[in-house]
């Protein structure tokens, strides 16, 4: 499983004041430690934390990248010129867009800007109908930018397709439907492509978010997922991805599997 | 999810002495405790704690019946008399026989136990030729125990299928047989029975057992297990188990489901 640490946000406070105060300790910290938990990416998003995401962005990149050489997971939602920066700004590892989605403005961008940067991509699944309801809608949305992605030469393999998860306290139909739509997409489409999740947004406004991530993540790894935007300093949380790592075989055990997983970070 | 009590087994040290001394109190206070921890059924199991097993079986199904009603798994291995009778002495519910597998005598023998005393049976995935060692052998073998059952009146929703589980330290690649075979007969074989394992035969002899026991527990109901013969006393257990009946839509969220569903038993 790929962990996209997610912690690089705006959206917390911590990193929010970080970036209004240009403090790198803050952000370097973050950035050490969620590698020493074993994120295998770093998501990077600057949110609602600056008037001027695009200086803001490549900032954080830089920052990071004084201190650590994990791969960068640029997050940015609206402003392509904002994402481009950040792709331009990474100069250790593949880049990774985070996001694209089915709708052509984000596809004739960003799908062209991941061509030539030779970044890895994610596909959300959804367009301009609007937020997925079932199965069929996600698959088809995947089966779009797959198409999209294999005409500007990226293969399957550098796409992440992101069936979407809503919060179980919302939206609780929606979950089976992300399963199914993996396993749709997996037994149908060809060549293969990578499942990823923003999987903290299972639990938002629940009282149990770590069990419940925890749950949510373990099921996902059981049909597919391979690669999660997470937070990697959940010890509980790695403990139970880890095990699916070994129950799925991709690791072999041993008695210290959590220790020699850990080892090599 | 169907939890099936694993705790009243004659491998267990304190129920082998509780059997070979015939104390009540100790079967009992399991019978009550399991109940009371969310078991639906409780597995009943002499083990090699007595040289008459008839008599014993016998004994444990009266004395837990005289404390709750919580139906009975009869789990008996080898001898036919054995089962027969604690069949014969479960009162409360609807008896469970644990199990069949699909070799010719055992069909013979237990089916038609089952079709007579209106039981509900596991199935395990094995005959003649061994134990299983891929995903094909254990459709096939799973197709023809429900072929037999249903020859005898018995619906596919009275039989729980058993793709039998591996300790992952000894046979780690047959866990991904395991969830394959449940994804091939449900996809496969009509109408649906069900889907159950010997959890903790999973984590047997490792250092991790809970956290293997939760994580493949979870990563099974992903896929559709609907029942378990695990611990119902391992809390972290059943909070796993309880958070995939939400996220499986089966059970509906609020903000203290866990306890909501604990206020049932």
């Amino acid at each position: 499983m790929i962990i996209i640490g997610e912690r690089i946000n705006g959206m917390f406070l911590d990193v929010r004041k970080a970036i209004q105060t240009k403090d790198k300790s803050v952000i370097q910290e973050l950035a050490r430690k969620q590698t020493s938990c074993g994120a295998n990416y770093l998501d990077v998003n600057v949110g609602p934390a600056s008037d001027d995401p695009k200086s803001a962005i490549v900032w954080l990149v830089e920052t990071i990248q004084e201190v650590v050489d994990t791969p960068i997971a640029i997050d940015v939602y609206t402003k392509f010129e904002v994402m481009e920066a950040g792709v331009k700004a990474c100069k250790k590892g593949k880049v990774m867009i985070n996001s694209t989605n089915g709708t052509e403005k984000k596809l004739k961008n960003l799908i062209p800007l991941a061509a030539e940067w030779d970044a890895t991509i994610i596909g959300l699944c959804m367009d301009d109908r609007g937020i997925p309801s079932d199965t069929d809608y996600r698959v088809e949305v995947a089966g779009n930018i797959l198409v999209s992605a294999m005409e500007h030469g990226i293969s399957a393999d550098r796409v992440f397709i992101d069936p979407i998860i809503n919060p179980i306290n919302v939206s609780q139909d929606q979950f089976n439907h992300v399963l199914a739509s993996i396993r749709t997409i997996k037994e149908n489409i060809s060549p293969e492509c990578h499942f990823v999740v923003g999987l903290s947004n299972v639990s938002q406004g629940t009282k149990k978010r770590e069990l419940i991530n925890r749950t949510a993540l373990v099921m996902l790894a059981a049909v597919g997922l391979d690669a999660a935007i997470a937070d990697p300093m959940d010890t509980e949380l790695m403990d139970a991805m880890i095990t699916t790592e070994i129950l799925l075989n991709k690791i072999i055990y041993n008695d210290s599997y959590l220790e020699a997983y850990r080892k090599c970070f």
